[in-house]
């Protein structure tokens, strides 16, 4: 992983000296229209004037990035001269300014690099300062967007799509709402746990997604219930950030195959989502990898010892069921359209996804069917 | 951490794909006497005289490799034209394979660079293959060397000084005999241990420490006892590497501090010293972060259950002081020759070590001799 990583309250503050090192000479902030409102952009500025850096915002960025926002801001950079792009806020923001920053160097239309490893050169410097604790996109090498005229969710995954550098600072994530922050807190621990127990995994993915999901056992709820805890809040957002370098290498499952279609044709934010789907989904795939799931039992606080392997792996679902209850998620996929009639396009887009054949039991579109099926179940 | 990872059995046979994947055109081959007579060398030779790169040996390194080997590796690489360096052996060969690296592209003498964060410019690119599992120095950015006049150790860390490659054949260390085995074993858990409770530490670090001290725990004993068990050396080999990736960004603690001098003055190979020190170390240092050392208990198999958290904290002392006679390390040091009088010369080497200000107890020159006082006795 390319990205470097700095942590810290006020970190932003120093965003000039950054800019500099990385011999940006013109600043193009991407960030969407609410971290604008917020006054997070504001405080970008700041450093910035202050060292004479001239820089310019691109703000029209939607909850679900469309694919022409790429366009739109890379033909604002190049047109502008921008030489160095700071993307702010959720994965949205994240993603769109990554996808400038490689557009800045590369040839054609985003559209020619959807897929993994399609980049052909080295985007310009990224930084990515994120507002949520979810996607990771701080330090992954995907970009998701949305094509909203098909309706499609499109990826592109590569190396060179990584920030330059990553700047994290827990502050500018303490004003986000509980439903805002659980859902992107189930994301980042959908992100931890689909990786973990996958066939792509190797030990040092391993390591850093099991310390992600202690991180997240512990400080998920006190970030939803107590937003101005600093602490838990700076748990959120490095526990985002290793959960991302873990699937970085190893991609993830079915809650996150499912995610993509659901996502793009029902409007269902994307943690919110992954949390409806993955007490599902493990419950599918526990016979897939019933020591892994024992595991995440325990480090979800479950009592084992008296347990068989297989009832401990059961635990498990019962856990992260009752986190994604306790932090307020009890939507169920009926409650944003979902009918019978749709599970068709909805599971065959879903098995084209990369996410699919790393999953721990390889699914037919029944049994995906059956997944949604529960996950729209009251 | 820049360095690509492949990991695998029979890995070395593409050796010649990834010499051209970067560019090289005429190969130095950095190894000990002692790995060019295992054959290991001509396995190497093997796919670069196939594929008709060319290439040239340099093997004049002792276990603990003098300063001036840099200098005569790079006289003879400049001089014959090489532009990629293959280190292949324990940490010894690839500390001076990196060194060597850095100096076809630095000005001056290695000394220059001795110190953290001290070289200038990217080096030459280099392939790490590791046949030990230990030092990690295959991702590290460390070169330790002997300045044998003055009898001292030289370290020379720079993120230029992590190899572009580090090529992982399992299959290479299936030959090393028990106590090198169990020596360079107990080296990477004293990397992961010390970086697990040192103040420098964080989050993906910790991760990266549990998950290689897991897998030590797990599988150290047999690669000792069973050397031919592919699959514990598998283990052992990421989780040299694991630690190593996770101490490269934290330092260590005083077992390092002290193995430094002890190594240089009383020939005590690396492993063999840091093994002596390390029970005495955790003893020294329980109270400077208890509930750390009551997890490095649990994480070796002791039942803490019934215990207090410092109860639990000094079970941890007991388990590696076993696993350490388990797998054969049963000498003290009075039985290389360190004596009481000694100890002043010792201690105050140790004392400028950067290994000391992380380390979780600050320590005062008599407690450091009091450490050794304990590793001296039966
Ligand atoms: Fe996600
Ligand atoms: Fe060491």
């Amino acid at each position: 992983m390319p990205t470097a990583i700095e942590f810290g309250a006020g970190l932003i503050g120093k965003l000039a000296d950054h800019v500099k090192a990385l011999s940006g000479t013109k600043v193009l902030i991407v960030a969407d229209p609410g971290v604008v409102q917020a006054g997070v952009v504001d405080r970008l500025k700041k450093p910035l004037e202050e060292a004479g850096i001239p820089h310019l915002l691109f703000s029209e960025i939607e909850a679900d990035p469309d694919i022409e926002s790429v366009e739109k801001g890379t033909q604002i950079a190049k047109s502008q001269g921008c030489d160095l792009v700071v993307g702010v806020g959720g994965g949205s923001s994240l993603d769109i300014a990554k996808a400038i920053g490689l557009m800045l160097t590369n040839p054609g239309n985003i559209r020619d690099y959807v897929g993994i490893n399609k980049v052909i050169h080295q985007g310009a410097p990224v930084i990515a300062v994120p507002t949520t604790a979810g996607t990771g996109s701080e330090v992954t090498i995907w970009s998701v967007m949305t094509d909203k005229k098909q309706k499609l969710k499109l990826s592109v995954g590569s190396p060179y799509n990584c920030p330059t550098l990553a700047l994290c600072d827990p502050e500018l994530t303490v004003s986000l709402p509980p439903h805002i922050t659980a859902a992107t807190g189930m994301d980042a621990l959908t992100h931890a746990l689909e990786s973990y127990v996958n066939k792509a995994t190797h030990p040092i993915s391993e390591g850093l997604s099991i310390q992600a999901m202690k991180m997240i056992s512990k400080s998920l709820r006190h970030a939803v219930v107590q937003g101005e805890n600093v602490s838990a809040r700076h748990d959120m957002l490095v526990a985002s950030l290793i959960a991302a370098m873990a699937f970085n290498s190893t991609r993830l499952g079915l809650a996150h195959a499912l995610a993509l279609p659901l996502g793009a044709h029902f409007k269902i934010p994307h943690g919110t989502v992954n949390a409806i789907l993955l007490p599902e989904v493990m419950q599918f795939n526990i016979i897939g990898n019933t020591s892994k799931y024992a595991e995440i039992a325990r480090i979800f606080g479950e009592k084992t010892d008296h347990l068989s392997e297989r009832e401990a792996a059961e635990r498990s679902v019962h856990a992260i069921r009752q986190l994604k209850n306790d932090v307020g998620i009890t939507q169920t996929l009926s409650d944003y359209g979902l009918e019978e009639k749709h599970l068709d396009m909805i599971v065959e887009e879903a098995m084209t996804s990369g996410n699919v054949p790393v999953n721990p039991r390889k699914p037919t579109l029944e049994d995906l069917k059956n997944i949604c099926r529960a996950a729209m179940a009251k």
